[in-house]
């Protein structure tokens, strides 16, 4: 251990070594005549072997190993020559020098110098990677020559290159042949990889083993030695007597391993002479894994693990001391999972006015460029196409809903209107323009209570709404200028997640009950029998029976003369006629159709979003289909709804121009329609608004910088509702409605522009990279949104029930990965199947479910709450949320809170000081 | 090596040593007070600990260990004392013994006798398992409590239990607890199993480690030493100073590990002295598998494996020699899956007349009692209304089908009849019960061909098929006598996968066919506008259009006058009316509905099915809803069919019991309807029709008795093929259809009565049992088919799609774990995601695609020649199918093909003899 802290503690400045490309070659005999070097196996982080049989390479893997044939490998360390920064440029050279030593050190006889360099440089060959649909195609080529192929391994990988590389087998020292070149393994490497050569095989002619372990001075291209044109730093060699070739085998996969080990491989790099070799064997020793021989079938190739230890972590050992621990009792550091914002710096509370402010946007400022070309990506058209439907739909529907709350003093144009408006100022000036401005519940509820308040008092509705939304914009001001946002660092996860799991279980069940309210409107005949179609009609008759009879004659009253029978139902019921039969009430066919529409496009989003994970097709098609999973449901079940051709109720969006109510114009004048008390009396339904506002705002904005979404360019809290400020005098003084965050499209919107890494050494998993921030894809999709009034005739092509479809989906989705859903889960659970959650390891569970439980009443209440005229305290009521968290900390003991939620602040402070009085007691 | 050769193969024919239940203590402080012996581990395979925090078991999972506590623990076994079969019979005598001898060789200190032997004997404290369902109800409790829980372990399990509980904490040595006796951890390990304790702890009045390995003369039931009331055999002891308390965790593990592990367990039983036990722990340390500490994170916890190499391979190892290989090339072995019938004893020619069916017979008999005893379980009831409904629901299709085909001389009430008959005869004596008789696609087509035939040549169709069936019975009789079922040897995975492949194919395909056949019939009107529905109408109308205006008093020709408006459809055009209007030829709602059922039907089987493993609820339940999967989902989706109460099309079963056709009765007389040399000539379409029954029947025999289903009643082929005869004679002469093994129903048939292990140790995976054989199942669902005469109005209410999505599920499922479908698949997956199969180990991906791509060629062309009248000749093509095999012989090598299919017997024994040849060369 000494040595080794002084191996890697040496050069602590000196750049880290290059990443190691490890090849094992084994000496085999090709159709039983010359012997040659064939590549069996490779490493960058996972073993890859090539199949026996299969003439392919197996999946990355993690390397087991014999503990055998790692002690054989430490006494070939101890009794080889090790040759450490020679000084070779082109293999021939490097197995001289490796012969010569050997016979000056009397390791080997000087009569076998030619066999052992003969042998040492034999040709290699490598096993190349061919391409699925290639090797389809072989298929017809193979029939015709089936039976010639008996070789068991053939090297031509391309109809185009037989000849070179025939020629290449020949000429080995050809400095880069283009196959080397061709390789789409080289993307896996990074540029300055360096690779380590392995060569193991039997050779009859030796009676002692032949070891050599050689580290080049410089980095030197060995010709096709490597299956990449990769220098060849190191070398290690061994050649031994008839009879042991497994064993020489497992040593050649043992030094790989170890070569592809990070701590090895600094070790190898940094090493002075054979003892440290030898430590850095023993190490690795020391820190190996075991698995008994009789829980564990060695002819299991274990998948790479998702994540990895650092190896840091091991390396700083020899400066800590502490032993790592089997079987995962990990210290407790990553149980805050996403939460615990008390420390980040945007929350930070200056002091100073629009402290905050200021700091956001010189925060904001320098990634203001790059806002923009950041979203050239393909992605970013998925997620535009996505979030665009989903803002429609819910402009829409709440436009709908609006109207309908305020007779049509707001409506659908409005609600269209004032979305692309705000959206897109929004998404170009503010914080955080990941975040989708849209109407809210709340918002609605207080509307409805507005108007109706105003018809009751005689108050001039838009005048009074306009005074409200400038009080209520004022106080937003002094909230921002007073950095008031800072509070939101109370929202721990139990906040944040109940907040967030109640406005999807909204989504989720709005949907249905659309859906429900669809089929009520369409009802289904359930008495039809096929037989009696006979006797089903629906028939316009004038209400005066005696009129259709007579003819149309007597309606001289009307400018035209009726035909009865040929009237729509509308018309009908205009006309002042009336609907006979038993058929008049229902209507066919549709409200099946749309529960088809419904659930087929919730099946089908969820089936191919989880497509990326599957396995057919290539990565980039599966990944193709999976961002574009919505548009593609979304087309489908429109195509099927076209198909079929039932009048299901499509997506209709205003065409014209104009403000829903003739009685309105486009500015609302801020004075003359109420007396003068009630600018000032505004204020106070005002304060109700900010609270709402502010709660609504701050709380999607929380979830959406969340520290698991990775966000570099930072949050803005007090620059976004700045804005929303702002966009509210605007509204107002346009009767538009008002817009705050909406947390289930703005989480949809992240989703949607996850990024991974691309490349990886084979077997490690991508990684989550983080989302691209960008002012872009919001912007397009209210631009978007805005222009729908003219795509109106594209649109009207969407069914309905699609749309409500796309809506259970982001709800549903929008659950996924929460917290508070898996500890749902684990109520129905038996003990031994809940999955290894780390709160599981440390917390009992009967208080995991207690927390669910308050969890869940919290949220029960919250529900009933929003159903009834209360709803307008909603916001206010998720305040107290904070506080029922606030009371859980005499309820639950730090330790466990720690791991079911974030920390509140101050309590962490205390902790942090219980820990260092009791380190001072120590 | 040569030392363990001695000790395990010293007396080999001694019973094998009992299974050991090992559990690990710990010496900890509670409370911070008195140190006392807590649980914090337990073995039987797998490793289970007590999460610290969690007070709960963890999942089992492969007991990782470090190198150097193996080493450590190695010079523990070196240094501490070793009592071998002391004889001892409770826990203060073992430890005064221990004691004592420590002091005698100096390696204690006489004065701390009382303090090492006071420490030995604190009590004991076990993490007991608690139900799920129990912590749930604790929350109500623990809410009023909760401030008050704060010790870490409550040992109370159960709330009847607390005072005895507490009484057992003070008196350590009362022989059994209740709580022992009560601890449902008992059912995993077998009565005979013996206990090894391991006590590991830090003590601060020791300079040295107190370490002892005891084996009991007799094991001994040591108080509460143990968690389950089991005698213990083994002891390990291991005490040491302050501060290493991590590192003697990690021994004891080590020694638990090691006690678990089959192989040093029965060196622990056998060894006569320190040596053996140190040879036992390097044994073990050579069989190791280790991971490397870069590739792999120690805090996973690694999942058992589904399958464990059996430990008699390390055993036999001291005896042969060849080393374990890493990474998975285990010897080909196991690539035949569930082929090869070559050498099954029920296909061997005896080459005496009727010699197959003697031995059939000879060896079925035995079974015959139990045949009806082993019926006595639940899953037999769920899979006789599986295969009851399948069965309806096929014998009604056949039967409308085959009513069509024979104008009615043969329809749905003899389909019925002849199901119910020849099934319960077959299930009753037939060599392999569980194989279930329908009509089949074949024999339809030959029905149909034969009914045309003797219509255009004025044949008694009826007579001559009874002579057809005559001869084709005889025929096969003389198959049965003459042995010839042998053949079926010659049917390799290649025959069996593509037979069974297409006969799943057409399953799906029909049940599409059939929702489209529907759709057709109610058809949808997709110009429906809602708002025109008084536009819509279909009224019947007199063909004289006069007629209905001047009244039904013209309408003298017919018995009563006809009201013609008030007529249903089919009277209007019985009555020769005509159906007026534009919306006759459509009917609403009910094809969408049937979609919905259909699909609805297929997913929700597939998802209740798929329910056994899914986390949640207990086992028990998960396994009876997969059991009633179907069952269930046509329930539900009856249930949902009678909600939305459209009239889709029911099921509607023959309620009166006689012939369809009035022209004929219950017996075909023989004579009389033909000329004479018709009765002679019928020998030969019989032929064809011989051949047919055989290739149907035998084919399905050898799907359903395949290796993999470990069938242990053993096969009858010929016996089977001899009922087959004299059930054809029967239903000649009633006139109702010939019946034959049906594949899909027969395999779902066994799929529902497959037996796993209820209990093994945790975190074995239970093992596929077999098949519960018997002929009960079969007897019922036939008997049943029979009284569904009488329960027609209980059946009307299964709307027909439901029943499609059935044929639909077992068409698809019994694709399942089709290696011909594994292939399939493999054609879209690139060649990273491709999972780990044995013969893509060893066979070039091109050569697996050329054989998937050859069989897709053959099924092609059989499925167009079974769309075609050739349809006749399909059982000879299957024939074909065997020729086709045959010359693959030529294109693929044996090597390939034996992992690819079985081996063709010939090919076998010359295979066997090349390698002969081999080994003598050599």
């Amino acid at each position: 251990a000494e040595r080794i802290r002084f191996i890697l503690g040496e050069e602590d400045d000196s750049p880290a070594p290059p990443q190691l490309f490890t090849e094992l070659d084994e000496l085999l005999a090709v159709d039983g005549q010359e012997m040659e070097w064939k590549e069996t196996a490779r490493w960058i982080k996972f073993e890859e072997k090539v199949e026996q049989g299969g003439e392919r390479w197996s999946k990355p893997h993690v390397a087991t190993l014999s503990l055998h044939s790692l002690f054989e490998l430490r006494t070939c360390i101890e009794k080889g020559s090790i040759m450490l920064d020679m000084e070779a440029s082109s293999l021939p050279q490097v197995v001289e020098m490796i012969v010569d030593n050997q016979i000056e050190t009397g390791l080997l006889k000087s009569e076998l110098k030619d066999k052992v360099t003969y042998t040492l440089l034999r040709k290699h060959r490598h096993q190349t990677k061919k391409s699925n649909l290639r090797s389809l195609a072989d298929i017809g080529k193979t029939v015709s020559s089936a039976s010639r192929i008996k070789q068991p391994v053939r090297v031509l990988n391309s109809p185009h290159q037989p000849p070179l590389c025939k020629e290449r087998l020949n000429f080995l020292f050809l400095p880069l042949s283009l196959m080397q070149l061709k390789n789409k393994f080289m993307k896996k490497l990074p540029r300055d990889a360096e690779a380590s050569n392995v060569l193991v095989g039997e050779v009859d002619f030796l009676e002692s083993p032949f070891i050599a372990f050689v580290r080049l001075q410089q980095a030197v291209m060995l010709g096709a030695l490597t299956e990449v044109p990769v220098p060849t730093r190191f070398l290690f060699i061994l050649l031994g007597p008839k009879g042991k070739a497994k064993s020489y085998h497992e040593i050649g996969r043992a030094i790989a391993t170890l070569m592809s080990d990070e701590v090895f491989h600094d070790i190898a790099y940094k090493a002075k002479d054979r003892q440290d070799l030898i430590a850095g064997i023993d190490e690795f020793l020391d820190e190996v894994i075991v698995l008994p021989p009789g829980e564990w079938d060695p002819a299991i190739r274990i998948e790479p693990p998702k994540s990895l230890p650092s190896s840091d972590k091991r390396k700083n050992m020899y400066s800590g001391g502490e032993n790592l621990q089997m079987n995962g009792d990990t210290p407790h550091d990553g149980g805050h999972g996403g939460g615990g914002h008390g420390d980040c710096e945007e929350l930070q509370r200056t002091g100073r006015f629009c402290g905050g402010l200021i700091k956001d946007i010189k925060r904001k400022a320098p990634f203001f460029a790059s806002d923009f070309y950041d979203a050239l990506n393909i992605q970013a058209l998925s997620a535009v196409l996505f979030i665009y439907l989903a803002t429609v739909t819910n402009a829409i529907t709440f436009g709908g809903l609006l109207g309908d709350a305020t007779e049509n003093m707001q409506g659908v144009l409005e609600s269209f209107l004032g979305t692309a408006v705000t959206g897109a100022i929004f998404c170009l000036f503010a914080g955080q323009p990941l975040i989708i401005l849209s109407s809210t519940g709340p918002v609605l509820v207080f509307e409805r209570l507005l108007f109706n308040f105003s018809k009751d008092n005689d108050f001039d509705y838009l005048e009074f709404r306009l005074w409200i939304g400038l009080w209520s914009a004022f106080q937003c001001l002094i909230l921002v200028a007073t950095d008031a946002s800072f509070l939101v660092k109370y929202f721990t996860r139990f906040t944040e997640e109940g907040f967030s799991s109640l406005i999807s279980f909204i989504f989720i069940y709005d949907a249905f009950k659309k859906m429900i309210k669809l089929a009520d409107h369409y009802p289904i005949n359930s008495e039809f029998k096929v037989d009696y179609i006979t006797h089903y009609s629906c028939a316009c008759e004038p209400l005066d029976p005696g009129w259709g009879a007579l003819g149309p004659e007597r309606s001289a009253g009307y400018n035209t003369t009726i035909d009865w029978s040929s009237l729509t139902t509308k018309e009908c019921l205009k006309y002042g006629g009336q609907l006979v039969g038993n058929n008049c009430s229902y209507v066919p066919d549709i409200t099946l159709m749309s529960f088809i529409l419904f659930f087929g496009t919730y099946t089908c989003s969820m089936a191919l979003k989880k497509f990326k994970t599957s396995r057919y097709f290539p990565t980039t098609a599966r990944k193709l289909i999976s961002d574009f999973a919505i548009i593609l449901s979304i087309l489908i079940f429109c195509g099927i709804d076209a198909l079929v051709g039932v009048d299901t109720p499509k997506l209709i969006v205003p065409s014209e121009f104009k403000p829903t109510s003739p009685e309105r114009g486009w500015f609302i004048p801020p004075f003359g329609g109420n007396p003068w008390w009630v600018y000032l009396a505004a204020a106070i339904p005002a304060l109700l608004v900010t609270i709402l506002i502010f709660m609504d705002q701050q709380i999607t904005a929380v979830i959406v910088n969340r520290k698991e979404h990775k966000l570099k360019k930072g949050a803005g809290y007090h620059l976004d509702l700045f804005w929303v400020a702002i966009l509210m005098i605007i509204c107002s003084f346009m009767g538009l409605p008002w817009y705050v965050a909406a947390t289930v499209i703005s989480i949809a919107h992240i989703d949607s522009l996850k990024m991974e890494t691309e490349t990886s050494a084979p077997g490690e998993q991508p990684k989550f990279l983080g989302v691209r921030e960008q002012r872009v894809t919001g912007f397009i999709v209210f631009i978007l949104t805005g222009v729908s009034v003219f795509m109106a005739p594209i649109l009207k092509f969407i069914p309905m029930p699609v749309l409500y479809g796309v809506f259970l989906y982001m709800g549903v989705a929008s659950l996924n990965g929460v917290q508070f859903m898996d500890r749902l889960k684990l109520l129905l659970m038996p003990l031994k199947h809940q999955p290894d959650f780390i709160y599981l390891r440390h917390v009992p569970l009967r208080r995991v479910h207690l927390f669910t439980f308050l969890q869940v009443v919290c949220l029960a209440l919250l529900w009933i709450l929003k159903s009834t005229v209360a709803a307008i305290i909603f916001p206010v009521m998720i305040l107290a949320l904070v506080a029922v968290r606030k009371a859980m900390d005499y309820l639950f003991s730090q330790h466990d809170l720690s791991f079911l939620d974030d920390v509140i602040p101050e309590k962490d402070k205390k902790k942090k000081e219980d820990e260092k009085k009791k380190k001072k007691k120590k």
